[in-house]
C-alpha cells in the first residue's frame, strides 16, 4: 500500500488507497488505523494520508542512500562552493537510477530532478555513468527496451549508445550534452567502493556552453575519487 | 518488524529480527522475502538485512522531514557557505526531535547529530525552540518527566526551564551553552508555516565562546524567517 505513494502521488484519500492497492475499503481502512498508529502514514486535517516522519527516519537507515550521502556530502558540499552549479548524487536501481542528493546552485540551470526520484539511464551524465558498469544483462534489458526522447539531441540508438559506455569505462567519465534538456550539460564519474565496484555517480550540471566538458570532467573526477576513499575507509 | 532497525542497530539477521519482533523465525523468514521482494529491506552478502533503497525513496515523500528539507536547503546551504558552521534543521515528534538536515561547518565544532535521528527537546537550541513552542501538555510531558544531564551545565531544573521557555517565546530564538558538549554553542530559531505554527527549528552550532549568541541570533533568525517566507508561498 506504501507503493502507491509516489512524487505525483505524494497524498491519497481512502478510497483513492483502496482503488490503487485494489483492496477493499474497510481492509484498507483498518491498514491505514495500523500505519498510522506506528506513524509510517500521517492524516492531514483535510482527512488525506501522506507519508510520516517515522518511515522517513526509518529509511533514512538505507546505507546505499543516506549512508552513501553522509560519507559524499562534504565533498558535494566543496564541488557546489567552488562551483555554484547544480551536483548530483545518483545510485543504480534496477533499470533506472535513483538520486540520493542534488544540491542546488545559485543561478544554475534548472534541472528536473528531485531527492528521491527515478530517472532513465540512458539520458544523463549520472545515468550513463551507472549504465556504463552496470551488470550487462541490465544493459542488455535498456538497450533492447524503448529508449525515451527527452530532447531533439538524446541518444536512442543503441548502436551508438553502446559506443558511448566503452568510451565511459575508458575515459573514466561521461558527457551528457542536452539530451535532457536543450540547455543544459551533465558531467557525471563513478564513485567506488572499498571492491572497486562502482556503487554510484556524482555530476556537475551547468548551462549548456558555459564550460568546457574536459574542465567540469577533471572537477567531478576529483570529487568522486574522494568520495570513493572515504567510502573505503573505516567509518569514524 | 522494520522498527526494529535503528541507529545503532542498521543490520539485523534472521535470528536478531525474530528475537527483536517477537515473532518466530519462520514468520519472520516469510515477512522478510516479501519485504525483500518489495526493496523494503535489501540483504547483504553476510546474509544480514538491512533498509533498502526503495523504503529509502518511499519515505523521502514525507513533507514534514524531505518537504521541508527541499524548502528549507537554500537557505541551509547560504547560512553555511557564510559562516562556515555547523547548520541544523529538527522538527518535534512527540517529546522528542529529529534531525532533517545537518551541514557540518568545515572546521566547526563536532555535533551529536545524525539525519533522521532522535534528541530530547531540553538541551540543544533547535530542541529548546521546539519546545517553547509546544502544545502545553507536550510541555508538561517533558518537564514532569526525568530530564537528562549531557554536561554539567544542562539545565534539568523544571522552574528554571519554565522561565527558559518564556524567554525563548519572547525573544524569538533560544540559546543553548554548553548544554549538550562543554565545548558548543547553538543559537536556534522558529521556522513558521502559513498559518504561523512553528513546524520546524533552524540552528547554528559553533565553538563556545567564538561568537556573541547575540550575532548568532540574528543571522539564524534571518535564515529562519526566509525558510517561513518560502514554507508559506505556494510551492513553485
Amino acid at each position: 500500500m506504501l507503493g502507491a505513494f509516489s512524487t505525483d502521488h505524494p497524498e491519497l484519500s481512502l478510497s483513492e488507497l483502496s482503488r490503487k492497492s485494489g483492496l477493499p475499503v474497510s481492509t484498507v481502512h483498518r491498514m491505514l488505523g495500523e500505519l498510522t498508529a506506528w506513524g509510517a502514514l500521517e492524516r492531514g486535517a483535510d482527512g488525506r494520508y501522506r507519508i510520516g516522519l517515522r518511515l522517513w527516519q526509518v529509511g533514512s537507515l538505507a546505507p546505499r542512500s543516506q549512508g552513501l550521502r553522509e560519507h559524499a556530502m562534504p565533498f558535494l558540499q566543496d564541488l557546489s562552493q567552488i562551483t555554484r552549479e547544480n551536483v548530483q548524487l545518483a545510485v543504480r536501481e534496477g533499470a533506472e537510477l535513483v538520486f540520493v542528493e542534488r544540491i542546488a546552485g545559485s543561478g544554475a540551470v534548472p534541472v528536473l530532478t528531485r531527492v528521491g526520484g527515478r530517472f532513465a539511464l540512458t539520458a544523463t551524465g549520472v545515468g550513463l555513468v551507472l549504465l556504463a558498469h552496470a551488470p550487462v544483462d541490465v544493459q542488455e534489458q535498456v538497450l533492447t527496451g524503448p529508449l525515451e526522447h527527452f530532447t531533439p539531441r538524446t541518444i536512442t540508438d543503441p548502436q551508438v549508445l553502446r559506443r558511448l559506455l566503452a568510451d565511459i569505462r575508458a575515459n573514466g567519465y561521461a558527457v551528457s550534452e542536452r539530451q535532457v534538456t536543450m540547455d543544459s550539460l551533465s558531467v557525471a564519474a563513478p564513485v567506488r567502493d572499498g571492491d572497486n565496484a562502482v556503487i554510484a555517480a556524482v555530476s556537475l550540471v551547468v548551462h549548456h556552453g558555459s564550460a568546457s566538458p574536459r574542465a567540469l570532467a577533471q572537477l567531478v573526477c576529483t570529487s568522486a575519487r574522494a568520495i570513493s576513499r572515504a567510502m573505503a575507509a573505516p567509518r569514524t
